[in-house]
């Protein structure tokens, strides 16, 4: 179909950087304007109308045959970490345009009206970056893009509002952002940045969820000694010798748990030297597991753990959870159309996975039945310069996303269904 | 005995410091003079001749009855860390005096002649703190502060030869700082400065030996990926994980390992952040055992854990040794007449222990059969303000070593014993 068109449109908006030679987009920088010049005209030109809401975000709308048609949403994000690839976020939003030319093309030649509508949303913000805090364009959407928000200052001391204000935009039209009732589903298209489908030679990927994460600061204090005159055993209290059985731990628990990673990214040792037993020892942890049950049953089983460990060397434990997320899961009906569409598309069964990352689909499922379709991570590379796609995998994304758009097309009842399901939803998300 | 004004000394020299507040004394830093103005005065007191040689050494003589006598050397080191405690290294200096103010007060009183000659000496570095190289003063006696080591520079550029001059001194007479021959023994009375004796309630210990130590630095090279998409298992080359099973494997093996000492002391994940899975991790190891093979078994064991540790998670491991260092045993007769002086002295059998740290001792006893007491550090405190001696353990100690110094004296037989194994023990050195 039109992979290379996708791929050459993802690297020329890798070239609206901030930073000259890589490139660096965070929320609502100067040069995320070229970028909505780009994709408004691409959008233009297959036929949709273009607006940017108050909160920075780009959406495209191709109309329904029949006013107040149901909608279905298709995005990712157009903002970029430091130093980031071309893909991360953007080839959502260029994927959702091309899947738009490519359905309107067909309608035109096979005579077919559209009985819903389609909105390409190009979310302003998902990293974090600018305001260390994530999801501000999706969080827009949901209402939540609340005066707490607002009022978050960058590195310069410049205010969310201000930034939205200095793009030219009004922070008092944000209800204007806010989803209008009849959205049936959100689906986005994202590469996985991790190595399970590369590993397993497959292109696509349905999400199932997206995992929960608990991340915690475990502090182990024991008492600095002479490494030589401090003999092994009671009278060694080393810090970093509790620390490691209980990272130890940590692998082997996760390693032997189905679905479940555990991580300890940070370690220190602080004023540590070759020839002193450690005093004291600071570790992060991160856990991630699509059912929260399992994930707390690993945090629990391994704090104890560490509290063991530590007993046993006369060293005392103490903890901080700094992020306790609950696992979000995809909406059933959407993903199990996605994944037929894509065995329909491709012949192959789409691989499930649990997404290990957190993506704008968390944000709108709490409002709206999501899905999402991963593609291969070339080396599970991502955030990083040589980030890349497989033009054979991005053609396989976008048969199968056009055989859901046609399938929703020409498929009426399944169609109702979808806009039955996300009427329960909306209202248990209310409840 | 004269415990109190034992401690009293080590109290009064600890005010001569180049940093106000604290005990700071560094190698012939000019807070140097006045511990040698107090020394001197001591030892003048207990009947005693007394020099400073070029490297900075004081030097007090007890001489014998006749000229030409063998001669037994008591000493320990003169500088300090920086921030310092009141003992380490001065109190085996302030005992040496105080052993021979003892027995000369003994002497007249029983009207008996010393068959031997007593120096007394306070090395003038040990600490390596300023030239980055420990023991200048009493490798200058066994005649190795040689023109390699009186080229070196401290932070300021000044040479080992330049502070030498600086403090009143000549490098080029630095022949008369070596030893004499007739030395017929060393011996060094030290605080342990680790928690072992204290731990099983014993005041006082003869070294066995002073442990070999080997230092490495072990680079685990993994590769960085997403905590959250990046699965347990061959996916996952997390350098920390493999450097922690080794690290539990330091710890195990030298737990269990009689008289090894294996530590862990310094740990780094560069660029590590707590939902990244570590892809670099560099640890030092210090391995320590009073023999040899024992201490290169357990090195060889390690490298080799930690290469299949590294290898298991497709992580590459690389290792730099910076230290391979023998052990040094102490001489068997005079540490024996040591020991049998402890339990003479104080009805109790002295504990023997391996020094973990570097003494003194390891370089006299290149040339001179040399043996150290230790004394109980309250809480194994050292290197730091807090560092203690209790008034009864030195009691002990003058007990013991005063026991000593009079079995030498009365027993004619046992002095030319040693004497005899001196010359023997000079013998093989140069061999």
């Amino acid at each position: 179909m039109r992979a290379e068109c996708v791929i050459a449109r993802c690297r020329e908006i890798a070239q609206c950087t901030e930073v000259p030679g890589e490139t660096t987009r965070p929320f609502l920088a100067p040069s995320m304007h070229r970028v909505h010049e780009l994709l408004r005209g691409w959008m233009k030109a297959a036929g949709m109308s273009v607006r940017v809401d108050a909160a920075g975000n780009l959406r495209g709308v191709l109309e329904g045959a029949e006013a107040n048609a149901p909608r279905l949403l298709i995005g990712s994000h157009l903002d970029t970490v430091a130093n980031a690839g071309a893909f991360d976020g953007i080839l959502g939003v260029v994927m959702g345009v091309a899947l738009v030319e490519a359905l309107a093309v067909q309608n035109a030649v096979a005579g077919k009206a559209m009985p819903y509508a389609i909105e390409v949303v190009g979310f302003s913000e998902e990293e974090g970056v600018r305001f260390a805090k994530p999801f501000l364009g999706s969080l827009a959407l949901i209402g939540e893009l609340n005066a707490e928000v607002l009022a978050r200052r960058d590195a310069n001391g410049i205010s969310v509002a201000q930034a939205v204000r200095d793009f030219g935009l009004d922070p008092g039209e944000l209800s204007d952002a806010v989803l209008e009732t009849g959205i049936f589903a959100y689906i986005e298209l994202h590469i996985e940045q991790g190595p399970v489908l590369e590993s397993e030679g497959a292109a696509l990927a349905v999400v199932d969820a997206i995992a929960g994460q608990t991340r915690a600061t475990l502090t182990f204090a024991g008492h600095a000694n002479h490494a030589g005159t401090t003999p092994m055993g009671p009278l060694r209290r080393d810090a970093l010798a509790a620390a490691v059985a209980w990272i130890a731990e940590v692998e082997r628990y996760a390693s032997a748990a189905a679905g479940l990673v555990a991580t300890v990214g940070k370690i220190e040792v602080p004023s540590g030297a070759g020839n002193v037993v450690p005093g004291l020892c600071v570790a992060t942890l991160d856990v991630r597991h699509a059912q929260d049950e399992a994930r707390r049953a690993a945090v629990d089983h391994l704090l104890r753990f560490a509290a063991e460990a530590a007993s046993a060397r006369g060293v005392r434990l103490t903890h901080e959870i700094s992020l306790d997320q609950a696992a979000v899961w995809m909406n059933a009906a959407v993903a199990s159309l996605v994944a037929e569409s894509v065995l329909q598309a491709t012949g192959r069964p789409a691989r499930i996975l649990t997404s290990g990352a957190g993506h704008d689909a968390m944000v709108l499922a709490r409002r709206v039945p999501s899905a999402m379709l991963f593609l291969r991570t070339p080396g599970g590379v991502s955030h990083h310069p040589d980030e890349a796609v497989l033009a054979e995998d991005v053609e396989a994304a976008l048969a199968a996303g056009l055989e859901f758009l046609t399938r929703l097309r020409d498929d009426r009842a399944m169609l109702d269904q979808l806009v039955l399901n996300a009427r329960a939803y909306a209202e248990a998300a209310n409840a």
